[in-house]
């Protein structure tokens, strides 16, 4: 792996030739995680698909600071469908595995989701958290375009939500249709709202908005997954169409 | 969620009508955990298909004990085809993630890979460690059949490995094709050998075995995956066949 595949999140925009200092973590990450030197080519983002190469100009340890120059620019364009997760949350580590792992596989948004027979809410500092994991992710897996972070709904109003009118719905359910009987030329052009419910299932009220929807049912194999197994898998499969 | 879709992991053969004690572990989960009554019914395995409805007939609290009468057996067929997954381990918590999440996707097999440029080894309270959490994972996904765990092995004894003779090869890497070019419906039928490299990548030497072996290369997704994302994605797509 070459130094230049290291990324970096730099809060801002960048011109070419301009030299500034990374934030105290980034600094932090690149001088002592990964321990490059001056000279060394980095990636820098800013999560909204800029990127550019940049230069260690400086690098200063106590306290830790690292001076880049901007060298080349590119825009990258953003992804080309939206991929909304709108999910229940595990409880503790697992919500950190949930949003490491969905984001590396390239989901666009995410909403989680409050239900009747919920036993994890979202915390008071999950934002802060998850928007740092989620940029943990990106630079990991070389996203230049890091996933919204929406307010915690429920299901009526996810149903409800006019912003989702073109998307196409689907919900983990293990008395679903198999990923292979849907339209997978219509699902790879359209975005996708995807819905994962809590490990004690929906409850009837919630049964019934979800049948009343246009939400489709789709099986994720043959055994009962947890929160973030079902989201990570049903990520995946709509990512391979 | 009813009762009777607890499960529960039992050493050894179980008659109808048995009396028997689950080990300490198994009744400090029925007791304390899922907080069962005597009168409950829960469902009981052996990780080698057998499985029983049971009636908890004694309960104790110090020490914790919890005394069983077999109802109902059930054999449950084994899985139709291996799934055999051969891995490099990510560090630290990420290996349990990875153990606990392809078991409930339904692997049958896991070997852990050691590469060149592989960060992490099995460590000597590993076995024990991953034994645990495949009969956790298969507890709560229901599934029957536990996972096998084969000794650690390199990728030049993967490729020669006569065991795999009739096996499909499957590795990820993102110069790979999709897996929707494959031929699904051989990939359906055949046991199945996936193989994930370490987060630096193949060493040359490694690179070359691989080109020189029938191992197909599956890309999974535009991004850059972690170890475990990248086993779980491809079991997953694997597993929706």
């Amino acid at each position: 792996m070459s130094e230049q595949d290291a990324w970096f999140y730099c809060d801002g925009v960048f011109g070419e030739g301009e030299v500034f200092e990374l934030p105290l973590t980034e600094s932090t990450h690149l001088a002592r995680s990964r321990r490059l030197r001056v000279g060394a080519l980095v990636t820098i983002f800013d999560g909204f698909g800029n990127t550019a190469v940049a230069e260690v100009r400086e690098l200063e340890s106590r306290p830790v600071r690292a001076v880049l120059r901007v060298r080349q620019r590119t825009m990258l364009p953003p992804p080309t469908r939206q991929i909304h997760l709108v999910s229940a949350l595990p409880k503790g580590d697992r919500q950190s595995v949930l949003i490491d792992m969905v984001t590396q596989l390239g989901v666009t948004d995410f909403t989680p989701l409050r239900c009747e027979r919920s036993v994890a809410g979202q915390g008071q500092r999950s934002v802060e958290r998850w928007q740092r994991l989620m940029l943990e992710a990106c630079k990991q897996s070389r996203r230049a375009w890091l996933p919204r972070l929406h307010a915690e709904t429920s299901l009526t109003e996810v149903v409800e939500d006019k912003g989702l009118g073109g998307y196409t719905r689907l919900v983990a359910d293990p008395s679903g249709v198999s990923i292979n009987e849907l339209d997978s030329a219509q699902l790879e052009k359209t975005n996708l709202s995807l819905v994962v419910g809590p490990e004690g299932g929906f409850s009837d009220t919630e049964t019934v908005i979800l049948r009343s929807s246009n939400v489709v049912p789709v099986r994720l194999g043959d055994g009962i997954l947890r929160i973030e197994t079902a989201a990570v898998a049903l990520v995946t499969l709509v990512g391979a169409l």
